[in-house]
């Protein structure tokens, strides 16, 4: 079957998920992203390549953080950004999803940047804009339900690639919700595909998907042990409904058993660096001292974050 | 009485209604909307016609498509937009409306895009800008209580003259809710204007303005005999607090009357155009093998949007 | 100790609070402002001096107006910017103000314009990323709890220079809720700074701050007292919350005795001038003659605070 991400020529057309994605690709991604990092850097952050585009940030769901990323790499890409908070409008008028796209389309929109609470519901509008041939059309997965998060695993992979230099022989910890965890799904995706020596998924058993071992990763219910050697430790935030429900005793507790403290950390190699996709429970599933620390790289991924969203962006606009 | 659309020369300066706008006006727009459909198959869809203009999105009443066009089209002038959801600020802290505007326009705003649920705020608006000299500011209409939505009404006379050249010899059709429709209202304030042969309205009696004909429309209840021999039919969005209201028994039993079917379509000629204003209640007033159909012209109609938009704002910011 | 409003050179990097700023930076910002009031005049109302910069707008506490002014501002001076209201995002997410901060520096944020209602959140912000070295980085104060409202202190002050060309032998009064009025606090301190010959506070001693005079005022509670002589009236804005507080007998009863009517204007200077930040309660503490009549400068006030505005965002991005 065709990867529907990419067009007859194999370029990059919609960033649905991770899943899938050919190494190559991922790759081009990561290395698109360099150059954009330092546009940062200079006094004029803007660089004209989606001039006179239109980027539509599609949010069914709430995220002023995500929202605002995409909002500043598609305008120092130069292009024109309208934010639309779906939830409060033509959805609850009654109109279907691919209508509203379909009328989106017809404003010619350029890109759609999605976000919904439904598993899949990018996949969905990308099959209807190919059905339809609207080729000059496409979507960028922001977060789909418990399914995927595919800029957030390209940020993730970037810092990576960029402190570590190489997959080849990493070892890889993965830590806390992973049940509910879109942002998990697709680090382990992309990392598993980009060849990662070792993967490895850490949290009680009631955060744990079933099969988790099917995603090629081990697990472990034991932090001290899970971390122990790891090149790079991944916190995962834990949603405020996860502490209040059924699956977990207290924050307190968490912070106990799965919260990345200095101690804890002290078993992961000396060189081991600290990430979190944020906004981060400090005292929940991270210590402030790590947060803060000289091994963490939380805030260097926001940045790289904007760079890759912004190569994502440049390359799906110059396919066709 | 002077028309208060038009400045001293017959130019055109505010748009609030197309009750009563001289036919050349609206040739006008609608010419002047042409060369901005294909602006948008460039690659940079931009002109520079309204650089360094302040556009203010003033919405008393959400409605982020509508909305959404008037942004589209702003930021393809090149204005700069400001989207200002009123419900929520200044109108809630007790000042006035003419105070808001006189703020706004201390501001320097250049054009005031105003949707308002009561009808005859922009109108109120347009005065009060003239009555202090303020020439150079102008209002655009989007859409005021059940009074008017010219620029619904300009879309839909572009898309009917897009579709079958000139209005002379048509015979077109309004379905549903006329009686709370600012949209029938403007359409046909444009059809009758245009000198269109013959204008009808299809709807049950509950939703039909008292004296309708007193707009040079024939009335029909029988949607089959209103629709025999149609070159356009134009439905209405059913509100939904009207399928839930005394006015009518239910959305099933109003598909059975007023939905448009294929089976119900084939009454109107053989190349008649179907057109709604979105956004559809699909099941409701139209059927989806009509509205996804070969006659439906339901997204021609957004696109059409955007272009006569653009050409109401450049040419109201060119009046003086 | 050093102001945290001035770099090591003595330049404008953050504008916090007018207490403490030395006079002739005050001076400086007017100076600024004037060529950029006529900016607004041109046709093209753009300047590039901020042109790739991207400017948050960090509301933690709902303004449309004041967020408008600088929106407006910041667009004129070719500036990208981002809304956030950060009540509905990752505030209540759980993460810290810092947190935020630190995420939206990583996205390369070059000026952040803060609304909070906590005083002193703006110059927490600053110190921060001064002790994180964070120099390019900036922080406009745009109203903090009852604390500081500099910008319009500014405006206020551009405009009474504006009229009154030099301080030195000015009487100003300010009247109203001294007690919760950030303006008034704000425009206090900068008339004081700027030698005004006298201040007066007029109010009723319930809405007065204990120990007014320690500002530098004179405390009226006659307002016909108080306005004997004046050059200039600033009226405060009386809050909804107020008047069905305690503090206040009832809209009507304020009006009678602090209400600005014609006939207590005429115990000011024939050539006084009337201001008011705005949004205005007509009826309350503002008659409607004197709101629109021919002393009125608060239209003017509002043209001013967008000029003050790109002044101080333009000092503070070029400090380094």
């Amino acid at each position: 079957m065709h990867n529907p991400q990419l067009n007859a020529r194999g370029e990059l057309t919609h960033l649905l998920t991770l899943e899938g994605l050919p190494p190559d690709v991922i790759r081009t991604i990561l290395d698109t992203a360099h150059p954009f990092v330092s546009i940062a850097e200079r006094e004029v952050k803007k660089v004209p390549l989606l001039r006179g585009k239109a980027v539509f940030n599609l949010f069914f769901e709430n995220s002023t953080r995500t929202r605002t990323t995409f909002e500043i790499a598609a305008k120092r890409l130069s292009a024109d950004v309208i934010n639309l908070n779906i939830g409060s409008s033509s959805a609850s008028k009654g109109e279907t999803l691919l209508d509203t796209i379909d009328n989106l389309v017809a404003m010619d929109a350029d890109i759609f940047v999605v976000r919904h609470s439904q598993s899949g519901a990018p996949h969905l509008i990308a099959q209807h804009l190919t059905a339809h041939g609207r080729k000059h059309v496409h979507v960028v997965n922001a977060g789909d339900g418990r399914h995927a998060h595919p800029t957030q695993g390209l940020l993730d992979l970037y810092t990576i690639r960029h402190y570590k230099k190489s997959f080849r022989d990493l070892t890889v910890a993965v830590v806390g919700d992973i049940l509910h965890s879109r942002v998990a799904r697709s680090l382990i995706h992309g990392l598993t595909t980009l060849g990662t020596a070792e993967v490895r998924a850490i949290g009680p058993r009631t955060l744990m998907p079933e099969r988790v071992e099917a995603l090629g990763v081990r697990m472990f219910t034991d932090m001290r042990l899970g971390l122990a050697g790891c090149d790079v430790v991944v916190m995962l935030r834990l949603q405020s409904e996860r502490m209040k429900g059924a699956l977990l005793p207290s924050p307190g507790e968490y912070f106990q058993y799965y919260g990345l403290t200095q101690e804890k950390l002290a078993q992961a190699k000396p060189d081991a660096i600290v990430m979190h996709p944020g906004p981060m429970n400090r005292g929940v599933e991270i210590d402030s001292p790590v947060a803060d620390g000289e091994r963490s790289v939380i805030l260097p991924q926001v940045t790289f974050g904007i760079a890759v969203r912004m190569a994502v962006m440049s390359m799906i606009a110059s396919a066709a």
